[in-house]
């Protein structure tokens, strides 16, 4: 397979290609890796969802990766976030909340992704609103930051509540965690399309990746 | 057709028969009342959802009926729900919060159910997470209610908050409102058989009849 | 029916509430508006997928509204949006893009809330992606956009389209228009969330205020 | 990660915090279950789910749980629920039925958490309506109980027929269990919402916590 | 349109060409009844939810048809079951049970297609489990039939019961009657399918005129 | 776990309990089994579904059993399908049909119960309507079966194809088998279900017990 | 609206813009046809699915059209086809098949668009599975068309067969006829993109316009 | 299990019967392949989705295959397409487009297919719509081929964008890759079937193998 790479994607789009680890071998993942750093492409390179023996083809090619946590895949197996070429400080900064324990490996995709271009993101968890004080507690960060990203399982509602509580736009992820009226995040990604709330948007179930994408781009409205 | 009316079922259940008026003529309706008050049950006597001339059919032949309004049906007709032998007052009562002033209807439903059965059944509305402080504001009802009924289409979200405010019984039930993605109650179904809040259950869409009936239920366990 | 408005929601999410005309009656909306123009809220008031019975009893009781067609509800009685209080103009610009020409009473929603907060909305409509000469012509316009609303029913692959030609954030707005296959919107909506351009987010079928809602946070990112 | 416990679940819900060992390492579940014993919460503190390394790292740290079986996971792994300091017996029983032996593992889970709030918990399994027999042995016991539990999967009819026969309120638990068409417990769920029989409601697909937990507040209304 | 009459259909399967009426003109009804009546075929000839207009039409051309009513069609309009040529007694009879009286213009569309077949069809509604005692008065007329027909919107557990007290077939006829949570019969659909009851098989939604047509193939057998 | 046993259920349903092995141990199986040998009932035993082990518990507590395969579990365990005091001949005999070899262990599991119950069971494997011809040659056997199975995956169009050629009761019974698009039997069910020819009735997903259960009590008619 | 018109869709596609007319005023369809006959685009001009208010405006304004039923719309308003400049005949032809005679509209649809391109299109009706000779009598013509279109709703199972009758490509348009259980098409779709028979392909519910733009493609590789 | 091999189905359909490895044991596999080589039949003997062990058996009895990937089943063995007799060449060619790399197992099972008739195939991978150029860059070969295969996952929106630049057929796969949202391939077919550009048809999800079929069939008009 010759790699049909998209390096100006940045150029075009404000995020550079990145690597989807699963379905690819630890070798191709090293050669797509190791292509987009050769190339005229300004942006940071990201491999996403790697697992150990891919993350470790792709760093012996190209060395000096910054590696974060992704969670596990379908079968247990850890897996993680590489960024080669982090992009310098913005100064600006994301929120991302959790409902839930089990809904960190979503946010912390998401979080790496935003480090890589540069942004801080502050992950909170375990705010759900089974415990409303919780959230409550957050209210003022909520208010005052950038961009928001809820990361929720089981029937989503953190969201709605988040949208209610500031200016700033929100983005909603549903996970596939929950019991099994979760549906595997259908559940969530059902109730946050139709949030009561006003603004709220909605990325793929477990798609941290993509909700940080979206975040950049409304972070870069600002420069 | 002859009747197969079941006259002790509130000796058995401690829910009388009720007459489900869609898809009966008036006469059928007429009858079915007539019957039941005839009858040995002690209950009192429910015709829900009649339209306005399977009401007037029901009240010509048994006169003395409480008239309560139930919203509409899908084509806009008025409905109604009607009451013969309205129990003595319990001094028990149910709190039935709705989402939004479109859930109203359901609320209405159930609290005429609740009313026959001689509970008060207190209906506040339009307390939508959305706007946090709607239903904070009712946080001390919320808390000492004997059972709250949650009222609410879109994503449901209001079960989940509402439940992690109370160690009452909460029962939710999803209507059918809201935009499309609402799904016409599924979204606020599964949000609510999913909610993150431990010990929430849920009746079917719209069905503000079940969610009075078993609120009657543990209303009498206090007996 | 007591309202129970939310003066301050702009205040708190930098949108006002709004008045959902559908099921309720013409005196409620014209009470509805009537209290929230009364009201210390800063922010514009919105009445909208009005009916012309709802119009003009909003209208009577409050005049001064800007009016814009919201396309028709199910049975086909057009609906609009009505505005009282238009902000001042920001200077900032949404493009909105639809898919196809059945997809304009959705775009105009949006156009007409965005227009509502002192936003321009540009609306250029029919460039769907099965003549992809359409889009490219707009190419500059949509690289340029502060923000971007894709409206799109069918399959909804504008998104994705649109999404990889621009760094603006994206919000795509699946519709229920199609023929059989299109599901009434579901399929354009699990398209958009499915979507292989990253950095697109979604809200509810036909939902061009909820889209625009989220724009209008974006673009308050830039004051 | 540092833990947001929720010391006061129970004195706000009646219900304290309990840990969902599900994709918690034994070392996070051991420190849960030790946060919440050191806190100042009243309540019992709850295990569930708990995979032998998870139980046996808990119980290292915590001695002196009640352990009891939940059944498997979807690997076969045998799971339990481990309770620490079980409150006094109330004298109030609730009945949990099953439809058949293989929804046994939920009906215990659902008696592990109201034998933790001091609540008898019959279980009495196989009491489905293909032998109409059994259930009818049981109608003493079915209409003297306080509260009813009916645990069943396939096509969920013991539902129908329990509520059919006890003034008590009724709480339905669909299960994953039985052939094809059961479609793991979404055909349960859908009959149980649209259950025939007034006043049954309901919970998620093998959520017996869930239920146990809308019993504890129903029998607390008696206190 | 030249009709394609399949006039031999008895012949070969048991069961003469039926004519259904929806979405056909009263001439084509009128047409196909008259051809069918014409041709070489033995059986009896149905027309079956036919419209008033439809009816007439066919009656106008072929006189003789016995008329039974089969419910009304989704806008209200009343329909009817028409047959030429009813075959001779067979002294075989089918027992047709329903939930509740909405489930009756189902059954009473079954009976009509039985009785055209020179079956007896005895139609005893209302007998649905919220009630067990309605069902239970029926246990010798259930274990001693030929056939049972159960039909059965809501959650369709009629089925399972009575396919527990009787070693005749049973053929369950879901119907879209019930609340919201029934979803036009897809409930009664699975639940009837995931039975835990041996033996009961399952036709279409609403489908009488599908489950008379088991029926009649059942009952051939004996002879 | 003291069983609840069925004794009587062939008396009472023409069908004798039969214990399902999935889910139990095989210290369960072999209980349940030697329990109902010990008993009053007068039908044959049968355990299905089982794997190795709980076939050699089973056997080893009670000798005597006849064994048949029945496919696989999900995750490739061979399974069979074992009958203790299989009944006398009757003389009376099933067709089942296939429309793969795929769907073999369906059909074969469906033999196994009515030889049981002493019918003869032909299996005839791999007439699917790609190649009609198949079917064509089994016209003659077809049309003169007591009753007929079809088992059948992907869309299920033996079914519609068999029952126009033959007056016998038809059963049909989707498989899970097939390409992404049959949707684990979900496909052939509604194919089944929806079909063109009058007077097919169908079972769960996979259900070949459930279809021959249905037979046994048709071919019990002639008796 | 100004009309974008995709004038030289014929050069690109080989498939000239056709107006589809639900949801456009009449003055909009006799402007879309006006402008593309005013246009330099050599392909016919169809105007599809309208309505009589429609194709008159869009006939007073562009005489000349070929007009062709199409059915009706879900209110009972028979809709049309119209074309205008039918390209010259080319000797080529395809077959249209049916399964019933509701499934005509679309076969017409497909048949008017087939046409307009100078194909031939010969539509046999009602020649569905049940009745296996009526499709073995057009064996011939199957096995000797260029292209045959298969129409059939409830299972479909029409698709399957003919498929293995033929050498031609095959495309299969499920529809939306038949009782509940056919799901508006679904059942049909799903059974069709599962066929047991290679070859076959499909294209969206009631969408004989997009089989016949399938077919036109196929057609012009003979040239 | 005696072989109902279906030797002259290329001369009825164009297509030989082909042997689907999943599910038959390494015996079975050899057997029909062996069988079909013995027999009268014309055409390509192909072996789909086989093991390594299923190929392996094969060619042990039936040397000479040319061997082709077809990427992995669902545990992640490696699984290849054998073909035996390939067809002399026809100067006919498919182009075969995936959306990105994660198709081309799909794409590849196509190729192998087309290529053991005669056809040329060829794979250009990684053309999705998130980088536009990358298809523009095809524009050439999409507009000259002779029919066009889309392979793509996620939103599937590929096909649409082709159909749009090219007068071939075109044929679209949906694969079931891509991230939660995709709901394994039912969103890329929901979006293919609902396609805006005409002329476009659909096989099931991840059935490369119909897909060359369908294109057999296509370019056999030619001859």
């Amino acid at each position: 397979m010759d790699l049909r790479l998209d390096h100006l994607r940045r150029e075009r789009t404000g995020l550079a290609e990145a690597v989807y680890a699963p379905g690819k071998s630890p070798a191709q993942c090293a050669d797509a890796v190791a292509g987009l750093l050769a190339g005229p492409g300004s942006g940071p390179v990201l491999l996403t969802r790697a697992s150990a023996a891919q993350a470790e083809a792709a760093i012996a090619r190209s060395p000096g990766a910054v590696t974060g946590s992704a969670g596990t895949d379908e079968s247990g197996t850890p897996l993680s976030t590489l960024t080669w070429g982090t992009l310098p400080a913005t100064g600006r900064a994301a929120l991302v909340l959790t409902a839930g324990t089990s809904d960190l490996p979503v946010a912390r995709e998401a979080a790496a992704v935003l480090a890589a271009y540069g942004h801080e993101a502050e992950v909170v968890a375990d705010v759900g609103v089974a415990g409303l004080h919780r959230v409550l507690e957050q209210q003022d960060r909520i208010a005052t930051a950038d961009v928001v990203l809820v990361v929720a399982g089981m029937e989503g509602a953190l969201a709605s509540v988040v949208t209610g509580l500031t200016q700033a736009p929100v983005i909603a992820v549903p996970t596939s965690t929950g019991y099994g009226s979760g549906f595997a995040g259908v559940t969530a990604l059902l109730g946050m399309m139709a949030s009561c709330s006003p603004g709220v948007s909605v990325v793929g179930i477990d798609n941290g990746f993509g909700a940080a994408c979206a975040a950049v781009r409304i972070l870069a409205v600002r420069e």
